[in-house]
């Protein structure tokens, strides 16, 4: 049953693009054809989604001169070899300037097409159509791209906004269990670093959401969406209030730089990341120890990790966190919790505080 | 003995950057100092450029965590992979966003730092500091940077503009003729696509500046720098104007790309590009055969190739310039005189008219 649709758009000037938010999107064609302007469509897409919804989106593109990309599945993929394959299409196909790409897939797919299309002749259009929950509430909304280096995440990308995003939750019918809730890790986020009235709508929400109630999830994406589109109009480039999106992040690059990208899942990363910064947040007197509690409780209920299960040695973990992007001249920065609900950037909380909880989660 | 100095200012908005052009430069700390806001700075060279001037740069430097990376020499070289030898260099010293790089040698270098510098944690600060003429005049001016692919020059890269560009003009010294005439190629582009007093003035002096007159040279290459600066100022992203800067390039680099890039020199190429597209224009009723004759006589003393040596058929000559990223959507567009002086973008010159070049120039 079709339910809500909700539009948001994304406020950066020239740069400003709309984000499509609900059910059955995909069997309308104006979503897309509104948003390319030349004749030359490159679809990438990866060997997991592409059976599934490639043909779909293909019928929504009878206008165009359309070519497809199919990446292999997965987070060890995205790299700038991996980008130079879409270059390689692109310039096979003769695509020029006028030429739009579209992300098809999750997280890996966006991130890495949208840096192809940011550094493709300096720069082209892109489209995302996020399938993952992920990816729809996360890595789609506010123009970062990138790939991955050997030596540390995302370390090699641009800026680039799309001409629009498109997110049909139908296509969370076919995502598993375990990605799903690596979604709802970012989603959960939101609440806790901004915004308490999500944080309560989750709480109550959590087990309706996690049974894939449709309604529920337009609403939580479109939350999870405006949120952070208000963040990035405010500071698209990260020199400010942006940083706050990486609650749980430095933490959670670490444990996946350390254990190996693919050993968690992004989401479940971040998840275990965000209890750890609620811990220190606790140790540093401005949480208490029952809201660390509702923390762990609302992470578990959407059946997401809070401890690290491998070996990390402390010193690994820390090491893996200075060279994260958020380190300044090497102290490393980390988004607390100011309460649930508010957070700020601290680089001065206390060094023993750090070193325990660090200690208290590696074995 | 010292010369006359000149700085001009690149209008982007909050994007502006100096250019300071003269003799000596590279004694004096405050050029670099003022322009570098972190501690880590990391020196791309390479190998033909470091030994003569790495030395006096890094003098200038005590103040900083100073890190360098030597690539190999050539255009052959600017690729991708090289660009990830640099990714690997940053990431080694563990280098943050917060670090500034300094392109010290060529375009091809200043073209794979400036990218590097783009992509790099999505963006971190870069100087130019341009030690050929070419790139003095051309490449480090006006914020493309970018790399080749196996299937087109300069197919991936980024808008990327510098903080400063610092050009000593002693560093010519040492370039041998043939890079210098290379060089040549582009100061004779700004006078006959727009400024038909610095083609006369260019017309009186090409033999001084060819036997090196220090105080032409500071002239010439000021001269063509404010020409090139006026027009990104008004077109940063080429969706204009800028496009007339690529006059005689897609000539140009059809010849490179069809003989191989490294046979001629990029300047060599353009040179015969101009020469072509000057022919065309002839044939198109613009320009009379002493125009052309002018064009040709100026590009001769300069010690430029007016005619392709090597053999290349008609068809891979039109091949590779279709894939030029110039063209929209299959049609080759061109920059065309309309007098000496002055020119345009065209793509509905007369077919035949262009075969007709195109034979002629081909064996």
């Amino acid at each position: 049953m079709v339910s809500n649709q909700k539009i948001l758009n994304v406020e950066l000037g020239a740069k400003s693009y709309p984000i499509y938010i609900g059910s059955n999107l995909l069997s309308q064609k104006s979503y897309l054809e509104n948003h390319i302007s030349g004749k030359q469509v490159m679809i990438v897409s990866n060997s997991t989604v592409a059976p599934i919804y490639l043909d779909k989106v293909i019928k929504l593109l009878d206008k165009f001169n359309v070519e497809v990309t199919i990446l292999p599945d997965g987070e060890q993929y995205k790299t700038l070899e991996t980008t130079n394959i879409i270059f390689d299409a692109l310039l096979k196909a003769k695509f020029d300037r006028s030429a739009t790409m579209i992300a098809l897939g999750g997280g890996v797919v966006g991130d890495i097409t949208g840096f192809a299309a940011a550094s493709y002749q300096r720069g082209i259009n892109f489209i995302q159509i996020p399938t993952t929950l992920l990816s729809q509430v996360d890595s789609s909304v506010g123009g970062k791209t990138g790939v991955n280096h050997e030596l540390g995440k995302n370390m090699v990308g641009a800026f680039h906004q799309p001409k629009a995003v498109i997110i049909d939750v139908d296509t969370l019918e076919t995502l598993n269990e375990r990605e799903f809730s690596a979604g709802m890790a970012e989603v959960i986020k939101y609440g806790l670093l901004g915004n308490v009235d999500f944080l309560l709508e989750l709480e109550k929400n959590v087990d309706a959401i996690m049974n894939r109630d449709k309604n529920l999830i337009i609403n939580a994406v479109s939350r999870s969406c405006e949120d952070k589109a208000n963040i990035v109009a405010e500071d698209e480039f990260e020199r400010g209030k942006r940083s706050l999106l990486n609650f749980g992040h430095t933490f959670g690059h670490g444990i996946e730089n350390v254990l190996g990208y693919g050993t968690y899942l992004h989401g479940e990363a971040i998840s275990i990341g965000m209890y750890m910064a609620a811990k220190l947040s606790e140790l540093e007197g401005n949480l208490s120890v029952g809201d660390v509690e509702r923390v762990k409780n609302i992470l578990t209920k959407a059946k997401l990790p809070c401890n690290i299960e491998g070996e990390v040695s402390s010193e690994n973990l820390i090491k893996a966190m200075s060279i994260d992007k958020k380190a300044i001249d090497g102290n490393i920065r980390l988004v607390l919790l100011k309460y649930l609900g508010d957070s700020y950037l601290s680089d001065s909380y206390s060094k023993e505080n750090f070193q325990q909880v660090i200690s208290n989660f590696c074995q």
